[in-house]
């Protein structure tokens, strides 16, 4: 039986993860999993870091090197982002390699090209480490839940900011200091907008749904919101109310189509990913047999994304070294609608800073009125921000995001607003 | 593509649910998985129940005519237990035919003699649902975790009895009140015995020990305790003190071997296992790389279990109509050796009924000194049955289960004991 010979292509925090998982279990793949795995070249900018790893000797700055190396079995692509990287997958799997990857943007929004292409040049593209880290989230959609009709996708994907959101309901920092903190500690970029703006999130319930639904959605159809808005004051208003704040990725099935978004979202405190905090990722799966399934681990962080990515590695090697081909499966069969925001039914947290003078709340319950949405709670008190405003907090009934959004135009119309209304979804 | 031919033996919930999801979904499976699946015979001794599920025209009473039906190319067996069930697979595998079995008790078993059979004869033999029902803990470690070095693997594995005990905490009711009910809503069996005394946790994480530390165990090796010796009294004791009890099935590497046991919990209700409750299961893995990583789901069920036996089918269907050999998997290369149970060190919670009388506190507490038993906590009160006689509380620091027993032999030899003492162990 031949050595498998890999090329991986980046090598930050994820590919130092892999380099010492090949150093230290080799001998073990080779006895227990009957493939013998050489790690022959690896691309960086930064030899320095390659010399710490002890893969100074096969290193190369260019990562074309690896893709146009006809000696290359797979090829790892940890670099991220859709700029070079992209170029790397798609050429690899022209050059006919097996590529392992952990880019979610690009399955995200390639999904359907990747896997044509995977398909027609018959060498496989593993994708397990671009959804929720080291969770094996993928495997379980692709192969044990795949007797199940999927009802629905939920969860927390992103483990920067869920860090972020954690540190701030924990210690009432405000948004701004969590990033810096999360930045000092290596668990935000030091360009945050992929993480912060739910760009991260957005990608991964694509894959998720795309796999779940077996529908064709990629990225921009996902409605998007990040946690850059969350202040530490709706914090403490939701925890007064018992409920945490989560940025949360979603997808559900509905008779309307698939109800597909990521948001910060009001849950209570009793629901189980509501004690999710960190770094950590749940994921929720729920399907007609198997009912509530959920798959919690670490979503960020060398280790994790380092072990799945071995994971796929090794399942790739094992059907070179046996011949084994993979049969062709099929995506995005079922040409589901989406369904659009406005027609999403929620309940809303709402916080409107309005002046502080006579008949403020009954004009506003009279705009909520007006619409037809109905309010489950009422609060009001005096701004802590010293402006002599007040704060107007509701929590409706579930009710059409577009009517309520129909409410907070017609008070902004009417001159209501001291500064701007926050409006965070609930659970 | 040639149709793939099923049979299967067992026409319970579980067999029921398969039923249902071929029917539902077989049109699926051919487009989606490119595997055309047909159920062409059951077989149960409940013609009733097949004319029900509308397989009446498939029906045999008789195991043995699918096992040795020609046409037949994978046998499902969901009968259970290890009289009957464990001939049909072994007779299954003998005639070169696929097994798809959800038999825990057969697999913890027989793991090497089935695993060799299956090797020897090029079939496959699929066993996701033997352990955690629709839970994908079988695939993840066979899979997706399979670069890691396992630490640990614990967790709730039974619904039997975490539906028992989940009730028994709520409603404060007593244990053979809740296994009526629980036999009454079809959670518990006739025979209650292979759940309540912990067999059925012990063939679970004897399967899933098997699996994580790659070392060769077997059913008889697990130190095992069920759930009948704890009372209400001893719940609402481990309640005042902030814990819950629940049936763990633990498994952790250790310098001195892996520490492999079943037994009542009592558990922070800060714990993430504390709040899974009624029929869920839940487990832990740690792993080298990937970190803490958590599974959750059905833990029994029709839906689930059928679930899992689908997401196997589908699997080995696809590898017959595509002709993929399954490269052969190496079990047991390392053999590790176990740690006795009396070199395992925890906290424990232990509960002694003794005469009210001068003395005792003294005397009891002189048993902890001597051999060396450091007292955490402590309690005494007057029991609730009228017999005058006293409960004494104690909960210990982190002591060898050597010298604790020890302690509890010493008591009782003093003549200290009016009635049993209760020791449960603590995380």
């Amino acid at each position: 039986m031949r050595t498998i010979k890999v090329g991986m292509i980046g090598l930050g925090t994820v590919g130092g993860g892999v380099v010492r998982i090949l150093n230290e279990h080799r001998k073990n793949f080779l006895r227990d999993q009957g493939v013998d795995i050489e790690l022959v070249k690896v691309a960086s900018l930064d030899v320095e870091e390659a010399q710490k790893l002890g893969v100074g000797d096969i290193f190369t700055t260019d990562g074309f090197d690896i893709v146009n190396d006809p000696e290359i079995d797979i090829v790892i692509e940890v670099v991220g982002g859709t700029g070079i990287a992209r170029k790397f997958v798609f050429a690899a799997l022209e050059a006919g390699k097996r590529v392992v990857t952990a880019n979610k943007a690009v399955m995200a929004q390639d999904f359907y090209e990747l896997l044509e292409l995977s398909g027609s040049k018959g060498v496989e593209l593993a994708f397990e480490t671009s959804v929720g880290g080291g969770i094996p989230i993928i495997g379980a959609l692709r192969n044990s839940l795949i007797g199940n009709r999927i009802e629905s996708v939920l969860g927390i994907v992103n483990g920067t900011t869920n860090y972020m959101l954690t540190q701030m309901a924990e210690h009432g920092s405000d948004y701004d200091t969590v990033l810096k903190e999360a930045q000092k500690l290596g668990y935000a970029e030091a360009d945050p907008t992929a993480d912060v703006e739910g760009h991260d999130a957005a990608a991964k319930i694509a894959i998720l749904t795309t796999l779940a639904f077996n529908t064709e959605v990629v990225l921009d159809q996902v409605p998007t919101e990040g946690i850059t808005q969350i202040t530490p004051l709706d914090i403490a208003n939701a925890k007064d109310m018992g409920y945490v704040i989560k940025l949360l990725a979603i997808s559900h099935r509905t008779p309307e189509g698939i109800d597909m978004r990521v948001h910060p979202t009001l849950l209570p405190c009793s629901h189980a990913l509501a004690s999710v905090n960190g770094v950590f990722n749940a994921i929720f799966v729920v399907g007609d047999s198997v009912g509530e399934t959920m798959f919690y681990g670490e979503g960020a962080g060398a280790g994790a994304a380092a072990s799945a990515i071995v994971g796929d590695l090794i399942e790739v090697s094992q059907r070179i070294a046996y011949d084994i081909t993979r049969p062709y499966i099929r995506f995005g069969t079922e040409q589901l609608p989406l369904k659009p925001m406005d027609d999403v039914v929620m309940s809303y947290y709402l916080r409107l800073p309005v002046p502080d003078r006579v008949g403020v709340v009954a004009q506003t319950a009279t705009a909520f009125a007006d619409k037809g949405v109905s309010i489950e709670r009422m609060m009001q008190y005096p701004a802590a921000d010293g402006s002599g405003n007040a704060e107007l907090i509701f929590v409706t009934h579930p009710t059409r995001e577009g009517d309520l959004k129909a409410v907070v135009a017609e008070i902004e119309k009417l001159g209501m607003l001291a500064d701007e209304a926050v409006l965070i979804r609930m659970l």
